[in-house]
């Protein structure tokens, strides 16, 4: 644990939620949990309250520490804390488990109520609209009527764009963080194959490999080793790997022979070793499916007309599974349904990973913006 | 079989070369055969002669058809022909399959006569220059002394600049197209994953998977969907399949349901029933190694420094995985050591792929340099 600038210990709680839930695709939970992380203190008027939505792998586990034994903080830590970006001296920060994840909220590993067994491959497909859904309910929980922001990379932006269209009077901001108003084709792509890996690995069973005391890592390992590549930027991955060689001589063999097979290999085990099967591909579809102008016959100015939250987009150059492109299509949807919005072009050479590093222009944009809201709650 | 414009039927032809053949690692094959197609005639004073050398995925049979049933024809139909850029009726053409492939030359699937058993996994590792040294037998054989050109794309590419370094009186023209004075980080992690997908296979049985009449068919059919989608261009890929879906609906289970999915799954599945996942092991790893510049401290410059044919270097604007910029680095090289190169860099939305494809402009710049080579020859 490293004490300074950090929230320090924190403890994740589960929420229980027993009325149905009835998902996008019609399936009805009829009690859920979620397993959620906040940081700061919920105001008297329950106006400061931000919400943060996770990526593909991401979880509950924001910021600060869960022991002072734990080597690695929360997913995000350098921008929610005391004094950061995301000020919990001032906001009430929530963050969660999404409804299908790995980390404690109701997903594949949960217990079906109906089985008595674990569900498996039987959870219900969960998307974006879902997440939201759920998260309103939390909302509910908490008493916040309305969020000062919500908040989210990647498929997290992709929540908050959602938050944006569905609940126009539950949030004041939305940040849309490396993001895109759906998946292009290649993106599509990318996630097929890494469903494909998962698939037709022969542990996965069907998706029942945990009652088979299976688990179809080979899958989830290559799946990881390729999603990897795509989020880094080529000339960073150049820059940090090169062609650099574990031994002088070339071996003539397929054992790990070049430093960025090793950083793969470990990054593959790591994924392998903590995350669900069954919640990665269903969060894969999650993506897929995400498209709020499908409903508005692909129209993605009409889906956002009705938006009333201030919209803040972020990309980053070197980001080419999420480009910049792909922001500037919202931003570019969001101007002409006159909606007030900000686009920040971020340069890095961090790709899409570089929504999570620490980078001095991204965070100094992500603290001016979040003091301008705070000002708003003083006015 | 379409006969306009083709060479129409052709056969292949199997070489056997008894004296033993020294690879770059030290191992020795005491015999070895080679599959070849040739088309055109080899003129008397033997200096039209053009050697092609194949990408990962290509073979000898570079044009024409095998039968007059064939519904598809070699690989390089397009380029090469009677009238076509290389023109068949000025040129004679050779295709080879390359040593370590499963098209006919000795390879993995061939018997070890050490054994009487299918190399599998003991097939000693090849490289670009072993290529070189085993094409450089096949061209005495023909008794070419110098080839009027070799040309390839990707990795056929860089056969083309081996050669031109290996055996610098032995082309006047070398042909870079697509290709790369080395594989990036990027590149060599792509290979890693697709490797890993075969290794880890549980039909790949260390690679003797013959034996136990078991194919790796998983590892390969998703080492080719990747590689697939880095081949073709982001905008190419999305123009061609966008979000199409098979059905109206989301169906919300892990069954075809994008287009683009039912196009990978179509790939990898074609992929995996033709290819032998040795070769294709064995293959990525030549990639990964070649590198003409290791050889010289990392200079790329003095390692051309000895090449005495005329370079044309082609790249195209979509191409990611052996992106323009590749390109400029070895025209960069070349201009530095003072060498006689053009290069063209074309317009393409096909991606890596677009070497392959048909574009005027492409073929046009490919058809005046063979005629200026063809000007040469009557000089």
């Amino acid at each position: 644990m490293k004490e300074i600038d950090s929230i320090g210990i924190v403890s994740p709680q589960k929420w229980s939620f027993s009325s149905p839930l009835t998902l996008q695709n019609g399936c009805v939970l009829p009690q859920f949990e979620l397993m959620v992380e906040t940081y700061g203190t919920l105001n008297a008027d329950k106006t400061n309250a931000v919400l943060i939505c996770h990526a593909l792998s991401g979880n509950h586990h924001i910021a600060g520490y869960h022991s002072s034994n734990d080597k690695h903080p929360g997913w995000w830590d350098n921008m929610v804390g005391p004094g950061k970006p995301v000020d919990t001296n001032r906001f009430f920060v929530v963050g969660l488990n999404n409804l299908g994840g790995c980390h404690g909220s109701t997903g594949p590993l949960s217990i079906n109520p109906a089985t008595g067994k674990a569900y498996g491959a039987d959870f219900p497909m969960v998307t974006v609209k879902d997440w939201v859904k759920s998260q309103a309910m939390l909302a509910d929980r908490f008493g916040i009527q309305q969020w000062a922001a919500v908040m989210g990379g990647s498929l997290g932006g992709m929540q908050a764009l959602q938050w944006a269209i569905d609940q126009p009077q539950r949030l004041r901001h939305a940040l849309i963080i490396a993001s895109a108003p759906r998946l292009s084709t290649q993106n599509i792509a990318f996630n097929d194959v890494a469903r494909q890996a998962i698939l037709t690995d022969p542990d996965y069973c069907q998706g029942h490999y945990a009652q088979q005391q299976r688990i179809p890592r080979r899958g989830l390992r290559i799946a990881r080793m390729m999603g990897h590549i795509t989020y880094l930027a080529e000339d960073g991955l150049g820059k940090k790997f090169g062609r650099q060689m574990r031994q002088q001589n070339f071996q003539y063999d397929y054992n790990v022979e070049f430093e960025v097979e090793s950083y793969l290999h470990y990054q593959g085990d790591k994924f392998a070793d903590v995350f669900d099967a069954n919640s990665y591909l269903l969060m894969t579809k999650a993506l897929d499916y995400f498209d709020p102008a499908r409903d508005y016959a692909g129209d993605l100015i009409t889906a956002v007309s009705a938006i009333q939250a201030k919209i803040l987009i972020a990309s980053f150059s070197s980001d080419w599974r999420f480009s910049p492109r792909r922001s500037q299509e919202l931003l570019d949807a969001l101007v002409a349904a006159n909606k007030p919005v900000q686009y920040i072009a971020l340069q890095s050479a961090h790709g899409h990973d570089a929504f999570l590093m620490e980078d001095p222009d991204y965070q100094a944009a992500i603290r001016i913006y979040f003091n301008n809201i705070a000002t708003e709650l003083t006015q």
